[in-house]
């Protein structure tokens, strides 16, 4: 097949993978340095960085990573998405994270995050998040890719 | 112009087009199927996959799609925008889903999975679901496109 | 190292930026055509279009932009995460936007949407917006990546 001459420098994609392990429910990591080494493992100085959670129960996020604003947004979501309502998943399923399941969709668990001039375009208080919604400490993993 | 020397594997873009019809307010559609075979179409191994639907009153995200989960879906999405609130959508334009474009504003339009190894990371009780907000059916189309 | 046979047409990456200046708090600014002059600029008619605000008290999101669906999601917003709570963001920070940064976590700071034959795949009643959330005006830059 023809290949069509590149308008710009030609692209390449780099995936890895972030493990880490969450102290249960609410806890919210700040996996920004993660995604800063996986990019500088890479070598590559500009690209579109993907950050994507496998799992139903955890989201991907920003927020200025301080303790009030932790305590705010735990707190938030169990306001908005209250723990204790006669949830189907768990009548059905005899569980009891129906609102783990609820609040991950609302938040998602993908981020697209700009890589310019070897950084990433993060604000100053600005960080990358990984909220565990689950009821329970777990084991995550994340895929950082970066299409550079 | 000078072409970089790639760091590694040069990169394709694939976009192809999922379509399908819904059954109304608040039906919430399994993917996961329909983009694994477009995957499986393009037939390429690693890549960050992009999935988009088009228009202002549906939404991407992932859940754990048994009946329950849906139910609670429903439900709180009802709970948090409700139906019947004096909404200027509808005031001014003589409307009556404002609050399907708000639940959809909300949620978002657009994800993005890492496909590692001919699978998509999706966890084993995550799937990708349309989540249909307009208060009647409707054909929807989703570009799914992967960068591989 | 061998390069892999591209199975389709090779990829390359445009990064732009998009400046603004916002009216103060629950401002909603259409960036669409904003985002189609960057696409335009590029010269690129198929590709995956990463947006990206930065900063922790704003978001990018599709809605129908017209007055009365923006003063509905400013309602909503408002209402789902009020201003006057206590808030450990503002106590400890002495602080007053700690809802802004709430708002923000829940919608998120990024979008991807397919450039499809020259055009974003867009919703005739569908843009591309930035919410400010933060409680005055503020300058923002939304970076713009084409994969394409």
């Amino acid at each position: 097949a023809p290949v069509r001459a590149p308008a710009g420098p030609l692209v390449t994609l780099h995936t890895d993978l972030l493990r880490l392990r969450t102290e249960g429910e609410l806890a919210i990591v700040d996996i920004t340095g993660g995604v800063r080494r996986i990019v500088a493992d890479a070598g590559v100085s500009d690209g579109l960085v993907g950050v994507f959670v496998t799992g139903s129960t955890a989201a991907i996020t920003t927020m200025e990573y301080e303790p009030g604003g932790v305590q705010d947004l735990r707190e938030t979501l169990a306001r908005l998405v209250p723990r204790d309502r006669a949830y189907q998943h768990n009548v059905r399923n005899f569980d009891d994270n129906a609102h783990s399941h609820l609040r991950a969709s609302l938040l998602g668990p993908s981020e697209t995050i700009p890589l310019v001039g070897g950084r990433l375009v993060l604000g100053t208080w600005q960080q990358l998040v990984l909220i565990e919604l689950d009821d329970r400490p777990r084991e995550r993993e994340l895929h950082v890719q970066i299409v550079s």
